[in-house]
């Protein structure tokens, strides 16, 4: 649990225009650079976080993990509980929401990989922060004030997805709010933004890799390119995952299923092992093209 | 305090289908009618929505509540709880956010006029759920879901603005949140959305009257326009209010200020006491001519 | 013919800056004022224009003319010559563009209306100058400078459609190659913009009525509004007319077919005879009550 | 001069369902290779064109040939004929325009190196077509149909630059009515799209690299990326290059000027002659990090 450190009361006018905001470069070549379970972010390596849409039951979420972390992601990621653009949600849903957190824990345990999981909910918070090495806010959050001051008191590493009709200004000012907190290991993912025309009905965001350049320019903080939400389209997966690491990209997170076809949620969007493995060996290339590296 | 009439675990994918959701229309001239302190929403009558943005000091708001109900507004609006895009708030906002609720408490008993205002915190919402008679949830929390269950639950009619980069679809799904709390006194109101062109350095968004005939081939529930956060330009909230009423809308809500200019915040944007009563006349006789009333 | 009154190498840059941009108001209440057909613009009154999107056929077109006459249409408008995104057309189409002229001619010549029609290409301008009463200058040339400057050279009054994806500012910049000429009867047109909502799946465009008076604040000409085109659903098309003329249009140019679902061309979109009776009705009813008339 | 081999009148519904559209690819891996001045296209190479904006002047052009000739640049650019959003031209620019041209094939033939140049204007196109190896048409000009088939029939290769307002749709169909006339060396251009946040208020436009994949998907005709217009930005065109290649691109278009600050036209967005050679060598490890080259 961190402290505030900047008390609202406390703040004086000159502090809000030498100190503030927190999220700015302080000098030209300020990046900030921290470890999260002994992954390194900021620096010359591009962590990979990689795993399923949704944690659909244990056997699955423990067979990715190996995957991946033998393709080399440095995370696993899954989500167990799941936004709904309608409310309603059978008991399939229910159960796994219950259960998707252990099977994320045993994954974690069982293969060694740290974790990184959304959480919706203030009420799921210590279970989540429990089990996460990351905690992940997704877009429909990113405004939500006072719940990203409840996630940065927790004191975890934080993933702060951009929302996909937010500007570059709306998204720092979010991951403000936590740096406010005292919480310093926010990690900014670009995920897709609402545009006029994305070139397939079944696709409904373009990946905005312009922001990483304007992100670098005016904020200190890592920041990551989500292709898999972007795209929604399985073929545009690995050409964006690339772009995004040549854009200047922080880290990358991508959708793997052992059987997308098959998958519980949006199936057109995860690549499978095979895949994963091969596209984990191409972003290498690309990062050593840049004097970086995945692997 | 309402009960939630369709507890999770129960519906059945058939209820899905017949019953849900509960936004859609059931008939075609379906359209939702109900009072909210004793003003009707969803028949002939336009409710206006009137008042500043910021509820900055008693006397201001008492003087600003008389003026407006002169005129014909049905509801006076001021934000206690302001959104703030990045996390600071000096003492004057700190303090007015504490006493602006006891502002517009004493503006609606002196004056006799019904208040909405925003509420952004679920800690907060007992005390904005006592004077407000419907409780506004700004943009940002449009898909806070469980803040929206939360609302709902108090039982008070809720107005739910649109996101500026939310889809239709996204919007009835938050809704649908709402009335699937068990309650029904939901009204929607658009406030522009995010587009590459806005003619003005100053305005920052769109306002989309489309939406109004598009949610009305959809939804039974009323909708509302705001013409101000949506021009951010005090020149062009008169025509596109009237615009607003012309596209079917069932009700206006404008900022309006004693001393525009020297608003404490976003000046650029009210319209003062005079400029509003001419414009309740011309949204009256705009509505005259579509068989409606705003006085 | 007009007289380029304007040529480029005498222009100083003083002249610049005093008398251009020769779109620009030169005085707060500066609005243009002609009349095309003894029909006047930019006054109290709001010119209607009416029709087809394709000229079919003679008795169509014929029939359309002295239907919408009767309702209060002041042009008669019908496409020849219609914009293809892919080249190829069938015997159909071009056997249509021929005679389609003709058959505009007929209609002007037996039912007694005055005509706006769309000419694509230098090499058909002649022909289109001849009949038409305003020539109309679609979105797709409304870049294409050398062609409006072409236009322009013929003397006759212009229509200027908005292109889907221009600000006001390239907007205004297309009207002043006109205006540059010595043709001062210049007619914007908004017809709707790409945006990410549209709300349905066969609707590309939002109709903007906020360039309206965003256009009002900077130019004397006058500006008119198309739903059809905008909405392209007919259900649609008489709430955002009817905003249109709130919003301060100039002018409503509405598609109408006898029989629209058989319509040769994006049949959801015309509204039938009976419905543009009612319309226009409706649209005089907006207009008084804005102190102005449509009828 | 080609010949028109698919003439309007004699296509059957059949010939448009089999032989149509030109543009699509007809086998999966189907993919255009052609040679333009020996430097191939839609191969592993990765062609580069770089230069200034504007044709400022004889000694400007021949400079910037022979060094980004020697840095790697394949292809020259330049233009002599600029569109402006306002007609208005100075007698520097009238000058430049008739000049630009002549001092373009000064520097082909000094330096040796093949040159791209736009043209604007029917009438200016034989002037064009004797010195430009391609042939660039602008965004503006992207739906000016008549004028696409004028420039086709010259035979000579084609740039077509898609519009920051289209989607890909209409952007084949533009080159479909290059094809149509039997010109094949088309190359497709992005160069960034209209969307609500750019990030910068000097930025416009936002790079669309996802479509490039999009592209691919559904055409054989390689498809370049141009960062220097699209981001309007120095520091960001780096960054957006390289994206543009990792993305999948065919080739990569970029301004470079001996002394941005004072280059005549938008000197925010051209590199200098050792940034250029640095980037190219960037290119180049990217290029090769993907199994193709741009040195």
């Amino acid at each position: 649990m961190t402290e505030n450190k900047y008390p609202g009361k406390d703040i004086s006018d000159d502090d809000i225009k030498t100190k503030f905001p927190l999220v700015a470069k302080k000098y030209p070549n300020h990046k900030s650079s921290f470890d999260i379970a002994n992954v390194n972010f900021g620096g010359d390596l591009i962590p990979i976080f990689a795993g399923p849409n949704m944690v659909e039951n244990e056997e699955l979420i423990i067979e990715t993990a190996k995957s991946i972390k033998k393709s080399g992601a440095h995370f696993l990621r899954g989500g167990a509980f799941k936004p709904l653009t309608f409310p309603y949600r059978g008991k399939k849903y229910t159960e796994t929401r219950e259960k998707g957190i252990d099977w994320l824990a045993k994954a974690k345990n069982t293969v060694g990989i740290p974790i990184i999981t959304e959480v919706m909910e203030e009420k799921f918070l210590p279970l989540v922060a429990e089990v996460a090495d990351i905690i992940q806010i997704g877009s429909r959050n990113m405004q939500n004030y006072p719940f990203l001051t409840a996630v940065a008191k927790t004191g975890k590493p934080i993933m702060l997805k951009r929302h996909y009709g937010s500007s570059l200004r709306d998204w720092l000012g979010a991951a403000e709010y936590i740096l406010f907190e005292g919480n310093e290991k926010v990690v900014l993912c670009e995920r897709g933004v609402s545009v006029p025309h994305t070139h397939r009905a079944t696709s409904r965001f373009l990946l905005d890799l312009q922001v990483v350049p304007a992100a670098k320019e005016i904020t200190h903080l890592p920041i990551i390119v989500d292709p898999s939400h972007a795209t929604f389209w399985r073929p545009w997966v690995k050409p964006m995952a690339l772009a995004g690491i040549a854009s200047g990209a922080d880290g990358i997170m991508v959708e793997v299923h052992p059987d997308p076809p098959n998958a519980a949620v949006d199936p057109l969007q995860p690549i499978d092992f095979k895949e994963f493995e091969s596209l984990c060996k191409s972003m290498d290339n690309i990062a050593k093209a840049l004097g970086r590296k995945v692997l």
